[in-house]
């Protein structure tokens, strides 16, 4: 037997007194956890540590590494066409994943879109998506890949086989305090991407209440290191840092999300959402080499709607099929007349949360037809007695919560008072 | 059922983020813990959000509170003379308790020492009294307390009753590199002290290369906070602060320390073990109120050598059997002729360590004869080719890595050359 290179607490030690982890040691650490000879505890420690001293870009990028050698890599290289992702942060009302993915596939890029459920106050891209009678989100690698030749867009859940040092280093970081290292959520985001396989890759880092990043220079510092790791693993990356003081669109939830994302499909939709959606678009098609086409055509001219259809029918769902409603509702008034100044994203995704869009914990189901449908965007008039949020839940005993979450979220302005909103996109970080 | 009042990343997200934690926080953590309902990986992420962010007096009494509260309390009040005892933070050729205990006690102050083995570097005391034959460590409450008002001092492992939090705290915190946190390091040692109920405490803080403390200024702050801690639970405190740097007479070992502390006891032995047994013994007394014996005259006439037979009697013991003695012996050879200028505890400490004086795990036996004699103490001529050091064990194929040890470790400077000695008692902290 061949003494192991290193040991659990040199790692730690060398980490906690503010020194640079080696290759090898990061190597040998992540190997060492994944195979269960690094305890739980051991690996808390240290992420505790990288969290309170950081790490510098050669040792994030090798530990991205070693988590995406934990598992098995793709390959979209057999491809007709080019392939480019879209990741994003997290956000209230950020449904913007379900009208980009059949937009892009429609302009000839092919979208490989591995998400996941919500956890705690933003929502889950495949819970929405699960609204869809009969959809699934389930696929092996070969139906992926299949779908993304025909269809040329796929939102699925990630395998198992992908970066698993990754889903247990997460686990572990969820109830030991240590999701907020910027060089643990960097490599996570990346080691998944990279090992995905796609040729190009768009951020979108939520930066404000509602965001997993309240302030702009830590969003810009995370999107940099994930630009940097991705760049230097021959990924085409860019990152677009954007507002989420407020909530997108005008609605959070699961089936409410969907409906608001087909408006955008057919044409229509909140204003913002069509924005960071054609932004969006056109940094993945750029990335892929493809900025020859402006996606706006293809959500004109139906073909995005179109590519829509064909994804959801080839995942099993109904896309004509109603979507479920929740059973019960509940109105609050405008509190008087006058401007919707501020519309807290953080206060509506926890009521939302508590309505039943979200979980609590990993293993609980969500209601399909909760949320929160909000009738007014910070800048609109309001006037008194009129509605300005509906919320929906099956379960009416959780309306008390959810309004007590929206207390003190959102403030009427006088009619006429000057209202300054803040541009949806706030920076721009990556390619030319 | 009612609702815990706290949740653990709740906790160490406070701690981390560098908040102080509540009262409330830190009994429900401890407590939970202990009960097993708080996971190992969420102690080791907090253990390491304290060491790097630290813990205000206030928090660190708290904490302390809450380990003793964990276990049980001992009580000496029923005895007709008064409790001091001494707790060092551990050093290399430190058999100061075996000469301390049984001198104090003939100087009319009982001395509840509880002890323990040792791990790494630094010997047990408990291991050096386990070379005497028959001599046994573990003893009933009601053992100890009658052989405190018969004999007047005990030397013994600490039960398992007293604040088993900490047990289990120290055993994460040596596998998750949290072992250096100064708020968990005081915490752990007051916590027994104070529970095991002593009325005085006179603390020997190490500094120097052979120290758990390497900088003065470290172990400044962290006598400071255990006279405070101590002080505030009602314990008459002192700290010195004493050198670490060179080793403690002129024997690193188990049967060897023994040997040199029964010198000491009969009148004799190096100077620098007399000097700090007579240092730590005045405290000792003064803190007890007994100021008006001066323990020198009970070296001298042979009552602290009864005490000591008396408490070997009392355990088992036979003070009057031959000591085990190494099987193999190494001698090492002055360099050149002039005066020994430096001698670097750890590289003694860990030669020792080597020999089989030490263990590297907790369930590893000792060598009893094992160890290092050294001939010379710094500022003593030395001679080229006559001994040096002589090395001691069973098994002679340690000798080569114990000889790595020693290399580098100290220094001959030519015949002449102006030595200037650190003081072995650099400083005093506490009661006037």
């Amino acid at each position: 037997m061949v003494a192991a290179p290193h040991d659990a607490v040199e790692v730690i030690i060398t980490k906690r007194d503010g020194g640079a982890l080696s290759t090898s040691q990061i190597d040998w650490m992540v190997d060492a956890y994944t195979r269960g000879a690094v305890a739980d505890e051991q690996m808390s420690s240290l992420a505790m540590a990288i969290l309170l001293q950081g790490m510098d870009r050669r040792e994030i990028a090798d530990w991205t590494a070693a988590m995406i050698a934990s598992g098995e890599r793709m390959d979209f290289s057999t491809l007709s066409r080019g392939t480019a992702d879209k990741h994003s942060t997290g956000g209230v009302g950020d449904k913007i994943t379900l009208p980009l993915a059949p937009l892009v596939a429609a302009c000839g890029v092919a979208v490989p879109q591995l998400s996941g459920r919500g956890l705690g106050h933003t929502g889950g891209t495949l819970d929405k998506l699960e609204s869809i009678p009969g959809w699934r989100a389930l696929l092996s690698n070969e139906e992926m890949l299949a779908q993304l030749e025909s269809v040329g867009a796929v939102i699925c859940a990630a395998g198992d086989g992908l970066a698993p040092a990754d889903r247990k280093l997460y686990a572990l970081r969820d109830v030991t305090g240590t999701v907020e290292a910027i060089p643990l959520i960097a490599s996570s985001i990346m080691s998944k991407k990279i090992a995905e396989g796609t040729g190009a890759l768009v951020l979108d880092v939520k930066v404000g209440s509602g965001a997993f990043m309240k302030d702009v220079d830590r969003a810009r510092v995370l999107a940099e290191v994930m630009v940097a790791l991705g760049t230097d693993a021959g990924v085409r990356m860019v990152a677009l840092l954007t507002d989420m003081d407020t909530p997108l669109g005008l609605t959070a939830g699961n089936a409410i999300e969907v409906a608001e994302s087909v408006e955008v499909l057919a044409g229509g939709g909140p204003d913002d959402v069509v924005e960071l959606t054609l932004a969006l678009a056109r940094e993945m098609l750029a990335a892929a080499g493809r900025d020859d086409v402006d996606p706006a055509d293809r959500l004109a001219d139906g073909s995005a709607m179109d590519a829509w259809k064909a994804m959801i029918r080839a995942q099993g769902g109904d896309p004509d099929a109603a979507l479920p409603v929740a059973r019960e509702s509940h109105v609050v008034a405008a509190p008087a007349d006058g401007v919707l100044s501020r519309l807290d994203a953080m206060a509506v995704g926890v009521a939302a949360w508590r309505l039943g869009a979200g979980r609590e914990r990993k293993e609980d189901p969500v209601q399909a037809g909760a949320g929160v449908v909000w009738h007014a965007r910070p800048g609109d008039e309001v006037r008194a007695g009129e509605p300005l949020f509906t919320l929906l839940t099956d379960t009416p005993e959780r309306f008390d919560r959810a309004l007590a979450a929206l207390e003190g979220g959102y403030d009427v302005a006088p009619a006429g008072t000057a209202f300054e909103p803040r541009p949806l996109v706030i920076d721009r970080i990556g390619r030319d």
